[in-house]
């Protein structure tokens, strides 16, 4: 009874938002129009927004967090706090992870996803965050490195100039926010299809997601992802592959594989996860 | 009869061959296995082969053209000899044209492909050459650059480190040796992918075909397409794609196309142009 008290209370709390996880490219316009960022901050709940910046994956967090608080603030955001982590255990602090119920955003800045994940990955916090953004509780964004973890499996290195192969990509465990994907970023900027292919080649029951600079692949509760923003998110879709050299070849041969299915959006395309197709345009978002 | 007679003293001139049209990305191993240099020198005819060369894409043709005459001379050609074109006038003497008749393999060296299509695309040479391409009668290679213009589209320029758009390619007129094809080479070495979707978005009744260093997509006449080298070949096939903006946005803009299918293929693996198909490995290929 005061469990459902409870909810009933956040419910009243929160702003009528819909909620979404923003897988964010890198170099988001934060200066002119930062209509992603703009996005995100109306998903978190606009003027009611209470959003918490979360800055571990950068070498200089508090810089980078005073940066994206100065522009949620200034976009009128109701609050905007950033979370100071230096080491694992904080991330196992009840404390802490009940002090998310209280954000209607959260955004993890770029910077190094490994540092990210070192601090944070299956931690209880995060287990509370992953557990909110199922709920539809709060809008999660991520941006570069912040984007990268947003899958279970995640991108941590790797090369371009080269064929796909399974040296051509480093792999680890990510923050499993929207696990059924691998999230790659700064995509065409640094010619990362070869590395995301291979990644994929790697986790052929995973959807490789491509999002290029100042773009976002916007995950919507009903299984949409919309496109905003600058320039293309790239699909690298392996279910129809029938073919490939994998387990065959050594890990700097090149990789064969047959039929993956490419799909290249920009702003204001949609894909369907659940039926895997693109949609037509949407046509009530603003033009870039 | 005279020609009956001709075609009979032509064919028992020629060795017993199985002819091909060689796709090399570029930067073949001419030094120590030289696998596909001596592809094509099996394909032309082995010790019995009498092969010409065209190094007008190159700025040092004749250079170049001692270059190649050394390496198949090396191997035991019966005869290696090279064109020095100058204008395109030598592409339309009927004498030149006549000439070809004698050679049982034609090699197109690298430089640039507007350099080499300036001089010889739609002459009467080139139209023998396809002639007798297209009737078996000897194989053609070319790389790099002399294999940019063995399609009817032909890709001379662009960029890369960008998303896919109208602007990222500079589209040309080729040598129609294989017209259903757009080539591309140094593909992954160059990070070309992006370019190459922009071309073939610009052709979506065409085939793009990336190749890597040091390797050759080698079209048989039986419609396979056999991979030797040590990189990939990319297929890039949009015949299944059901939506692009590419007529609605502007040459700047980021390209939106959906299901395009990709095959990555390596060494040995073969692709079946008729049925759109990747073949299972060949078992008879030396390995690499």
């Amino acid at each position: 009874m005061l469990q459902l008290e409870s909810e009933l209370n956040q419910q009243r709390m929160r702003p009528s938002i819909k909620t979404a996880v923003m897988a964010i490219g890198g170099a988001e316009d934060k200066i002119r129009g930062r209509q992603i960022l703009h996005s995100f901050f109306d998903r978190a709940g606009s003027t009611k927004a209470r959003i918490l910046i979360i800055p571990s994956a950068s070498r200089e967090p508090e810089v980078m967090g005073r940066i994206y608080r100065d522009i949620f603030k200034d976009m009128g955001a109701l609050s905007v706090e950033f979370l100071s982590i230096s080491d694992r255990q904080q991330g196992e602090d009840p404390k802490l992870c009940d002090c998310l119920d209280q954000f209607t955003g959260v955004f993890m800045s770029g910077g190094d996803q490994i540092r990210l994940c070192d601090l944070l990955a299956e931690t209880p916090l995060m287990e509370k965050l992953r557990s909110l953004v199922q709920q539809g509780q709060l809008t999660l964004a991520g941006t570069s490195a912040g984007a990268a973890a947003l899958g279970q499996q995640m991108i941590t290195g790797g090369g371009s100039g080269e064929p796909p192969s399974r040296d051509l990509v480093d792999l680890g465990i990510g923050l499993g926010m929207i696990p059924q994907v691998i999230v790659d970023q700064h995509f065409h900027n640094r010619n990362r299809l070869a590395r995301l292919i291979s990644a994929i080649a790697a986790n052929p029951d995973k959807l490789g997601i491509g999002i290029d600079e100042d773009t976002c692949a916007l995950f919507e509760r009903d299984g949409l992802i919309q496109i905003l923003g600058r320039g293309t998110v790239t699909i690298v879709d392996p279910r129809q592959s029938t073919y490939t050299n994998y387990a065959q070849v050594g890990a700097s041969d090149p990789l064969s594989i047959s039929n993956l299915r490419l799909h290249l959006l920009s702003h204001g395309d949609c894909y369907d996860l659940h039926k895997c197709k693109v949609r037509s345009k949407r046509v009530n978002l603003p033009p870039i």
